[in-house]
């Protein structure tokens, strides 16, 4: 299995760098006959896409979306989908002034050590252009789990120490910063035109929920739904940690407070996060993702040059203060192509629906 | 792939249930030509043991590992091997009174769910017992890991409010707890004492470096080192986050304080956790784990009955107050085999040794 | 996923050399569920024994199954089942003039220059004997297949000239060739216990047949149920041909003739063997496999000595003449395996039984 | 893994429908820092393009690649390739008669039953159109081979009776039918040409041989170099078996004479075919591969209706009455990805080039 797939039997593919020829995905286990609406997905892939609002980075790009394959009179064929967005805006001149140096925080360096060549004009596969196909992929992903009633919604509970305290879904896409409480949302935005105006920027963290997922879903041992997600999240650009339902939170608490009461049917309380022993157990799935500030910063840093010695070096170009935004339907989508995974590994040890 | 096993090319599958013939790995991928050292892997299997301490379950299970194939004369032959450790310790009778529960906090319904058939005498591949097997494919790795070098070592760094502020890794056997903080131990052992005279559990956190790791391993995108890392911590039973470096601490400080400073040698910081866009960056790589408190106590507790309505029950048996001390070595050798594998793709990418 | 395993969904792999602690399976991916018969099992294993008859090799080896783990109660839980044969009949001493040479034919030389390490005492994995695994996983994939009607045959079609003309599979077990045309079968065994009196050996054709599989199994690109079978039959030892229904027969005639006319339920012929376009087609699926004459003679042989140079040696020990009669109980696993790994990926695609 | 995709680390997955937006293949695992020639890409194309000569197909298809991703500067980056052509001659009139039937030797039954919905106007993902891509692939993994000196030939050997002789491959692309024999070439074609002008069509055998492969390459049992290249030639359309070195020849021979003597540095035969016990043995790798008589003929012939009953009908249209020529570059491709794949296999296990 190439080490850019994720998923066994619902399997994406990403390709493609920030600056060549366009970026995409290949789509590979879909079940025939689905409902595809590539405005359905053209909506997913413009509330990832740069310039979208005032806090986001100001680079333009359309990232209209081109399905190549796999999908015949408004449905899928079962076979594989390839979906492609070429590269418009590649102001490769921003670059030049990075060819000698390592950005701290960005993988050039663990890039130059793994390849031992690279493409200097961008963040090749590490740039956040690559999760364009990953949302293409869980637009499909969505749409397959809707037909079952399984939804998956997100948004940012956190901007740098300003949280959430309540949990909104109609809301978030209603402020720039996807938040899903309405009053917390203008003080995020704050603090990251703060973070915008110095040139700088803040972390936070973004919450995935998936409701109607049945139970039984995921599996006890090495491919827990906990390890699949887990996995899903720190592949995003930019993720350094993982949370199911209770996470690090519960470190301080009981086995008493945290064993979820369950009197067959409902559940008091939700700290395994949807997921018992790595199978979903009918609650609702809740993740949470640390997200780092940006490392791509307009103020001047020191920075190793390729051949020895450092510079203080500012990075010209245009920034995100705070990608939690943008991350939310990354997010979303890798909970969506998750389960999707899940539903089609169940199917084949159950041989039916659910 | 099977859903059992981990890695694509150090790949392991663990197998057995807590009650019957016996538990174990079979490993294939570990190169040939490695010095094996059946009293190194007894060791490791010793430090996840039952049993092994007063802060531990009290249930006895010898654990003695056979290496059944795939070694010959001391070294490994390159072909699969498969180690197996016969159960010894089954009161069945502890868990008769469980058939008709679902045990909260507990995958019994949703493995009910999922499979349609249980062995009700344990919690099936949901025991930690399934992570024997991990621990003896995890000192394989080590011993292949420090033929260049690489070393991996880890601790306890905190058990519900007490947190370890050292972190002196030739401290952690020392203490019943594995904590690398001399200072801290004797206050979590009491913390878990309490709870366990409480018939109640404590969670806690886990901490796993590996020094020595070059730069160059992990991918950029779905297999982010990052990623396997996320995948191989959730999969250990009672875990429920984990993050990278500075994970979720980093959320509320600024890009032009998280971005580790680099010479060309040396960083300044080490926020990354020593992976850059998915890649290690030749700095430790730091993983922290968080443990959920045992789901397993003493305590009276409503539970689901399968044939409907609740029921009070306490369940019967030897527990785990805290699993933090062994989850340890679990967790250790999980980042080994994470990282045995992302050295493997790295070799046939590169044709060299690092 | 590990080159030791084969199938996505329904997934073996075996361990063990010939002369280790044992040899066995780990299968991953059967449903919960089904009942487990160990007397089957043992039974298929007894037709792919050394020493059953005397035109087989007359070592010995009890090959007494053991299930270590996934099935309670004599039904599968759905968890891995972990199958374990000892060696028992290792006579080590035959091998050791061997440790110098590399025998013609045999896998001794590129084993060397692949691991740089070898077991000496047999062919390590390259032995015959790594196939016990193989039946005792088939003889669970032949049990669930039976649970809607598949059912798998096959028998020895040709040996050396002489050819079967008939196809009765009733017959396969009455005869120590396998041949399921009974007159035929006294004249193949005739010709292999020439063969064997001469030290020397000859080949044949194994054929497998497949019957009552449902149209809509298999893929229809890289995972064609042609290409699976293809490696299923070409990875066991001593085949070097494979080829479906008309295979290299249907070069010589035209597409008009091997047209398989199909009236909407039956087929007027099946060049196809079943399979059209990789996907089954209703029809029997039929598979025929080239087996060499064996590699393991008596006759005295030019070598290669390890050192350099060359000698003539006659290897003891005791050989099969003709290997097709053991091969058919393993073909007819690999089949069976194949077909059940494609049954849990149509499962997983349309999300019913068929 | 997908069911499109072929490689564990040199992956390729194909995508696309003859009648779609168009038709390619993702390459991942291709190691960076490798030349690429997209005249040497677009070479192997037009060896597989429709139209190309007056014994294949009339259709036109300009068949120009597009390296959308992973190549910068003329070398590889590591990263995954993206190579796209799309498709323009598309009559789909031509194929609207056929919405009704299922052609007899097509998957069109199959295909129907397996996902419920199909794309009428051609033959979908079985259309020999999905082959562009592995013949884009196979070139890639060809430039890379030859880095090291391994090359991969290939011809016609046989068409319906007429066998060649000889082994010229410097032959091969000097006649239509790709044929190693200049003698034989023309009595080919002459045979391709009746086949043609009575609306019917003809089988063959294609031969393809690997020079310079180290000793080493492959794995013992279910990964065999055999069983890879027998998936893999088996995955191509139209083909019916698959044979190594002696293949069903040696069915008839003895031990004593088909067992390849070899010195330490030659061999006296190759009835191996290079391969030994599953692995490289540093003699020519050499497959043959079985190609029926198109199924696609001019000819009226009794089809199934989807409605019921059945109709006779002449499909309309351009056909090949042979495909051998055409198959000659995929096959070719197939070996070379399959060696591509055991290469970087053999680099992971060993840590070296060879």
């Amino acid at each position: 299995m190439s080490s850019s797939s994720f998923g066994r039997l619902f399997t994406i593919t990403t390709f493609g760098e920030s600056h060549g020829g366009g970026v995409g995905v290949l789509v590979d286990g879909m079940p025939p006959g689905v409902a595809v609406d590539p405005a359905a997905i053209q909506h997913e892939l413009d509330r990832r896409r740069p310039g979208q609002s005032a806090i986001t980075t100001q680079r333009k790009e359309a990232d209209q979306v081109e399905i190549v394959s796999g999908v015949f009179e408004g449905v899928t064929l079962g076979t594989p989908i390839l979906m492609l967005v070429r590269n418009t805006d590649q102001r490769s001149k921003d670059y030049g002034a990075l060819k000698d140096v390592y950005r701290p925080g960005h993988a050039d360096y663990a890039y130059a050590q793994k390849y031992g060549v690279r493409d200097h004009r961008g963040g090749g596969r590490s740039s956040g252009r690559e999760t364009v196909g990953r949302v293409a992929a869980g637009a499909l992903a969505k749409a397959w789990l809707a037909t079952i009633g399984v939804s998956v919604v997100g948004g940012t509970v956190r901007v740098a120490d300003v949280e959430a305290s309540k949990r909104d879904w109609d809301e978030t896409e209603r402020n720039l910063v996807r938040c899903p409480d309405a009053e917390a949302a203008p003080r995020m935005i704050a603090v990251i035109e703060a973070a915008r105006d110095a040139k700088d920027s803040v972390g936070g963290v973004v919450e995935i929920v998936a409701r109607g997922v049945p139970a039984g879903w995921g599996d006890p041992t090495m491919s827990k739904l906990d390890a699949m997600l887990g996995a899903a999240m720190l592949s995003i650009p930019a993720t350094k940690g993982v949370e199911i339902g209770g996470g690090f939170g519960m470190c301080a608490l009981s086995g008493s407070r945290t064993n979820d009461v369950f009197d067959g049917e409902r559940y008091s309380s939700n700290f395994s996060g949807g997921i018992a022993g790595g199978i979903s157990n009918g609650n609702e799935v809740v993740v949470r993702v640390a997200v780092r500030p940006a490392t791509s910063i307009g103020k001047p840093q020191v920075m190793a040059k390729t051949g020895g010695g450092t510079e203080t070096v500012a990075i010209e170009g245009r920034h995100d203060p705070c990608i939690c935004p943008r991350v939310v339907p990354v997010a979303e989508s890798m909970m969506a192509i998750t389960l999707a995974d899940a539903w089609l590994r169940q199917r084949a040890l159950r041989g039916r629906e659910k």
